[in-house]
């Protein structure tokens, strides 16, 4: 799980006070960096091997939803396979899958595991793992839909895998809270718990509409690290914008701290305008001492990062908490 | 599981010719049947001891929903308890529960296991066990949120326990199919699959908005027979009626034969008119020999009965079949 | 198109003072009817040979819409087959014919033409013709969908063919009102006109969320007189009356009265509960002398009878104008 | 304010352990009671002379709402005037009125206050006064467009005129609580203050979509007494049941107690079929001594009535407070 | 309420025809120009001392809506307290304020009049004064919810003070029209009047969803001249522009002109991207001899600034009235 | 229907690999290019003379839509009339038009024939034609309403015209298919039959919501090919991208290639920002030899335009068809 390379990283600007910054040359991904795309975006990314392994959502131009295995040196310069990934038999005779998108990453003990939103009926949560990038292990549903945004946790938990997601419906769901399930064995899951709801309009807006996991949780010591994002509902549509809380490390049903104020909201051009408005979806994130990087999809059309301090964003969530 | 009871019956009305007719003194259970109730209906009976035993939706004059036990000599008179059922902590350490409705009852090699819709941050299905109706151990949540109409099958497919469930939104969800899902511990859940989808409007518009599991599944020679709801949404509103199918045993993801015809729909004055006029629901069978007799909600007020043989049954569905 | 037959009569009961009253053993075609029939409502009926016949709706128990020719003495008692009709090549290749409801009769000439709501990628006006309601030769489709309650006049105007339609969209349509179009050939349409549009909420709610043709008009010295039906859209879904037009015999794009009340409105019990509660839809007139009878679907689900006299009707229109 | 005449009373009947029952006769309006109307519901009685004077809402066969003077002996047999009020000025230059309805009658000091729902551009709170329900004073609207069901005080409170009111929008409005306003000289009103809000579904689910005001709050030693309505939104559609609700004599802002059970729900087939099912809507209560009996809108088309003891009826309050 | 200072103000620029036009510099304020901002628009500026001063939209990063003092010396440089304005009790016990959005300033007599959309259960109308713009005295709010964009008028008409509002309901409105009010002593209010409606979708389509009072009405030997905004619903959400119209000096409950065709929409890439793309929303108008400086929201992000001449935009509002 | 003219054209651009790229110098219409215009897109083009005619959609500001006649040598360099097109009497009394948008002209036999969506009482298909693009003969509509899209092919199809249109509902429709109809004289239209649907969401999202024809089809060897619209229904409103058919020269009912992946979608920032943000809207295409340039409104704000070689569009649909 860890690599040898160090993660992307750029320093504050100059002037900057915000707890969060975007990398200068956002976006890193473009929306047609590969043959097929219309758009690269909501991607995930892990250390792996001497650089980063990553799993994309690349919509082609019949805007169908498929996921891509990726590959850089520095975490921002990828080569992006051109052909989407095939999965082979895990723990399952292979399900249907009308769709695959927005995916995470998570290393645990052996190997890498692979959640999505998956197409059966609706959108799910897919599960997936892989040594190699290369071949990938389907599993079985975690859920039954509808459901999106299916995010692991790196270790188990009192034993059993847990994982994050946000019940959903079957449209452009107007609502959504962040539960916590658990599992002994990656097919069977329960013990089904609600984690965190949308914030009152009056406290913290941006978050008031719906919410869902988006990194996987970064282990510290002050607890599991999670950057999220929030949606408000305005006239003109929905607006996405990031967060973060800290989830107690031996119980994460239960949030210590949680972010009034969004660490990140559309505001460059690339994330104002593109085939969605306004979106700013956090993905992944690497951590490398104190340092961290996230990536995010912007617009539904490409990908940016942004950097931070980890103890800088602890202690403002310590003091900014909802 | 079996009782010395005879299950109620009466005989096909004279020049009736369809396969399903309504019991003549219906209903058999009242709305203010209870002193504090505002409505009893959507709820389920099974033999018990030298009669039955049943598990009942009563919603108090501040309609707020709960289930009740209840206990008949004949299946037909029957003597509701004034006071919800008290759950003590079963495979969980007793998750919240803001509201609990539309009860199912399932015996399963040593106990009766209840499942019924159970209010943790909007509907999903809730999971008890009893040996005597007294004393019932709430289990955990089969599903996350948001999800109805859980009815368990009365043995374990290959090794594990089943049940169907039709997933949902938080409001008066305008879609919903029946799914089925496994556990090897009525703890954890998995293996999720699709099992039958709303029908085309052309072809079988009562069942062509939604669709959800009524009784729990009868195991006969031919394959598990269910009896369930369609809905079809008119101007005026939502339309409840009762269809059948027949699972197969071995694989009950399998539909072997499903009603394109209703078997009962709306069309007395106590299912025309009420709370929710124009609803039949059905939410348990009693089987005796070639007899069956279905307990269905009425209105959304009432409890009615009809009754029907087994063989013409399945015959009508091989005749029938969607 | 005449028939030997008197048209059915009840007087006005005594003590009524209302312009259209009730026939008092309504319903005259019952929910059950047939055998394989959910509801018969919303049907056509004109005199034929030495009695009358008709086209019916008779929606199935799988709620499968179709149509039906049938034979009475007295039109009352009715013979309906228990075969839908199905057609032969008209001036068309057969085009398909997903359903087919709310059907109008209408003799032109030599023949009588049969219009229907015809589902033809959603609903639009169907067109056929029959000289024995044995044999029914299909023409093509009047309109583009989505269309309902084409309704014919019995003579051409102009030297054309002129048909009532009202224009909506493939669901519950929140909107609705009556236009004209014109064909040389009842293959070809053109020259369409509005003719009457929804009333004010504070002039005639009955009729202010949507208006469709109901009878085939009928010429008197007068005008064309015409029974539709008016919606109004209650917090508890759409209630539909009857109303009454008198357009121009000369030019009937012009409305010379329109009803301000409404002539019949879901009052009594067969039509406030039903399939669709609270429906008063008129299909079909019939007329002798001074005296008309007019047929109507009640609450979607059987045929109801009302009287007048055709000299009052057109007073009330003349001193109750919109 | 007060009258000569007993109000209208019929025992509780044997067996009946409910808090309120009602009249055995009902209903005491019927829909046809004058020869222009559709429906008379939702009507104001108060006393009047050596009996009882009214106004009522009478739709007429145009479906046009408007507001019409009655007087009776007993408050059971009505005499309603077959022309509507018309107003003169009273302290503003006749403002429009597209419709009038759901009137509320209050005797303040020297006169009856008339208020009501009064279309202009919207839905507001119309006010007029009268000495003798022959000429009628009209005033300013209370409030700007969108408001219901505004309800006045029979008392100054703290020297200053106070009705309530239930803010709404333009159309079938889906959420609604009460509010209360003030007015020096029943022209100028502020001081506006929430006095109740919806309930929580799950603690009472039957007033979970809106509230609103029903009859003229009645004085009792422990408080201001008021009928109101609750709404549920069933997937049928608006459910509207009566509950009470006991409000500081002082200082009328503050609710010391409210049903969390209803009073009344829609049970009688009057109530559950009608223009609008499942509607009982208070809009009048009369005192004498212990006895309460109020006038209530049934299924908006009728009038019933109810009987109660106020002191049972605050005693069921204090034991039954949401 | 005359200011030493001179109004911004930039020349028309070469070869524009347009009316108005924007500065050259937009947007004036930027949306992080307080350290806590996330948005800074839709905010009120007037002369003060020998500068300006101004109550300013200032949204957090938590997207918490309140309002700001600030100050500057030529209406264009601002100096913005970073801390909101807390309110002191002026006629009012200090009723609950959920949020405060959308100010306008208005001096009467001897005193800045505030008035903004104050949450009080929902969007109305908060009213305060101040002499200094340091200590504020929040009022009564005027009216009950729901209302927006309360504009009060800067002297009395025959004696009272007037208001303009916009009643709504609690959500993304889609209807709104301006009405006037008027009180006696800032606390009670009455006399509403339907002052103008939105256009007709054919006449002026930009103005034909909703329309809300922008800038304090000037006084011009013409009329009162207001700026305000008109909203069309695209199938991507609503875009606000701005328009003109001259009330009666005497009665300003009469519209002499208004403008058919709006004078500034969103073109400016500030004005088509943001946090709500495609809004121009004017809240304040500066008047020098003939000139006129408009500040308006842009896209809920930024404040940008328009100029005009009086005599030309009252030309234009005789030649091109709706 | 030649010009003396060649069409407008660019190379692909150095590494550009698409089938369909833009022309560099776009817009080549701006939104203010006549002096009453608030944007001008979606419009039409034709050889004609010794240059090209065009009818373009130029709303004004006041936000009214009408059409324009305008003049080019080029193609690209336009004079479009300041005053909108005035009608006389063609086949029709000259019906109502309460507004006029989205042209498309085509050339038959001797004439340019113009349809357009015509406001009559909603959106309907409006034909005329010119001879000379000075005097426009208006014809009676083609359909009744609803209908957007009516696009005619450039010859008669087996002795008769015919046209491909969308029927829609009178608001932002969220669903439409392709249909064609046929007409002996242009007055009278029937033999409408469905071309082409929505493609699955799975399958085809650009295009899953509606499509609608764009270009007049271009006759080629292997059929006519036709650009038109799809739409996907996001989160933040409709996006419209363009895609290519090809349609069965005898029998154009048949569709024989339809692209899968898009030509063209909102990429450039005059197709993400504007009036409507994310539309790209093909209304003409011009042909000479292997070239081909399409005219495509922009954001509902200008107009663009795209180039392509005929013979690789055909392969691509052969390649790519769905």
């Amino acid at each position: 799980m860890t690599s040898k390379a160090n993660i992307p990283w750029e320093d504050r600007p100059d002037g900057c006070t915000d707890v969060m910054w975007r990398y200068s040359k956002n976006p890193v991904i473009g929306r047609y960096d590969i043959p097929t795309s219309n758009s690269i975006f909501n991607s995930a990314v892990v250390p792996f091997g001497d650089g980063f392994a990553g799993v994309f959502r690349c919509d082609n131009k019949s805007v169908q939803m498929n996921i891509f295995a990726g590959f850089s040196k520095d975490g921002i310069h990828w080569k992006i396979n051109h052909e989407p990934i095939e999965m082979v038999e895990g723990n399952t005779e292979m399900i249907d899958s009308d769709y695959k998108y927005d995916p995470r990453v998570c290393f645990i003990e052996d190997r890498y595991w692979l959640t999505w939103c998956n197409g059966y009926h609706g959108p799910t949560i897919g599960i997936a793992y892989t040594f190699d990038f290369k071949t990938f292990y389907q599993c079985e549903n975690a859920f039954l839909p509808f459901n999106r945004n299916g995010v692991l946790f790196s270790e188990k938990i009192n034993g059993k895998y847990a994982m994050l997601s946000r019940p959903s419906d079957n449209g452009h769901t107007p609502f959504g809270d962040i539960y916590i399930s658990y599992s002994p064995d990656m097919k069977y899951w329960g013990e089904h718990r609600c984690v965190m709801k949308v914030a009152d309009f009056t406290k913290s807006a941006w978050q008031c509409t719906k919410i869902g996991a988006g990194s996987v949780p970064i282990r510290t010591k002050e607890g599991w690290l999670l950057f999220y994002h929030g949606v408000i509902n305005t006239c003109n549509g929905f607006r996405y914008s990031m967060g973060a809380a800290l989830l107690d490390l031996k119980n994460p049903n239960q949030v210590l701290y949680r972010s009034q104020p969004y660490l990140l909201a559309p505001a460059a051009s690339y994330e104002l305008t593109g085939d969605v408005p306004n979106v700013v979806f956090p993905c992944a994130a690497l951590k490398e001492g104190n340092k961290l990087a996230v990536y995010y999809g912007a617009a539904d059309t490409v990908v940016g990062m942004s950097f931070a301090y980890v103890d800088e964003i602890i202690d403002f969530l310590k003091k900014n908490s909802l």
